[in-house]
């Protein structure tokens, strides 16, 4: 277990197993040394943050799609250590008509990101938008550029 | 004609003229070997899918976009020979409230790049969102990352 | 004074404070020679486009956003002098039921970009959609890549 899985799991929590894909793509391409993640959404986290959900929940949702990502990036990179930087995240909320709290439900993410990685690594760009749907209902998407140290595999 | 093409010919398929561009921007960057390309819409394929479209009409929609962003790809690179991957897709879909069956959608676009460059060059990581609209009520707008073999013309 | 910041300057524009981030985030991170700009919507104008808030109001968002977008940029290169291209915008705009004129939102941003940088530097790649709602109410979020001149710093 390399470092980063070890600050994982000193929080008490571990990497779940990737996800069956909900269509015709792979869970993530790199090229050169950016590793470009496909969107992540939770099985479970099912609904709109506003309404069915309330922002606990959406930020619940938010940190599983995040465990979900960090999954995806050691089937990448066989170690989250060869993580150089969290470089952009962009999260996706189904939102309920007048929920405009979208920061606070992509914090969850941010902050476990930056927990792991500490804040010189973790530290990253992003954007949060309310969207009228996600794939199946999800409440919450979210997709991620990392920067990669060491060649390709 | 090259190998790419001939296999879209080999399918049925030509690349369309390029489109007139909606706004103030142009179709393609490249910045080192990445080739950002704007979202490309498909004339002609208009409404929300769930309700005044459905889901084969929605996909029709996918494929005219993936075919429009394969027309820019070569008036970027001269040839669809020179794509070394297909790095990112980010599909939109203007979708009716209720209507989640989102990534049957895209996967029509992703479809379409692995039958036409073939599952090494083509399988590409993506995200699909359900979004409010569109630009002038398109049902469906795709934007796409490529590698690029070769230097920059 | 940069020379970009002199064109900014005769246009009687002046590039605004950093503001205060909405989340756990940064505003930006470099990657090679790539700069990956959070998005940034702009205080003050809320709403959605096509109800709330006309046209013009929206055009008027998308450039402010641009300018705290630029004002990121000087942030990270020190100067604007060092943009060596704008590669990508990606423009949110919160959208009132039937409003497709986001095309036009968003020219505003783009055409910023290009009276201040010049053509050649300040054409990109672009897409435009509309959402169900932005962080805190905001009318428009623009995010953006950029490729930078010179090492980092």
């Amino acid at each position: 277990m390399g470092e980063v899985e070890a600050r994982l799991d000193a929080l008490g929590l571990a990497l779940p197993a990737l996800r069956r894909r909900a269509g015709k793509y792979v869970g993530w391409v790199q090229a050169g040394d950016l590793l470009f993640l496909s969107g992540q959404a939770a099985d479970g986290h099912v609904g709109r943050v506003g309404d069915e959900l309330d922002l606990e929940q959406g930020r619940a949702a938010a940190r599983a799609c995040t465990l979900n990502l960090l999954a995806q990036t050691r089937d990448a990179l066989g170690s989250l250590d060869r993580v150089r930087r969290i470089v952009k995240v962009l999260g996706f909320v189904a939102a309920a008509p007048g929920f405009t709290a979208l920061p606070a439900v992509t914090d969850a993410a941010s902050e476990l990101l930056q927990e792991v990685f500490g804040p010189e690594v973790g530290a990253h760009a992003r954007s949060s938008i309310g969207v009228a749907a996600l794939p199946l209902g999800f409440a919450v998407e979210i997709e991620m550029i990392v920067q990669v140290s060491g060649a390709a595999p």
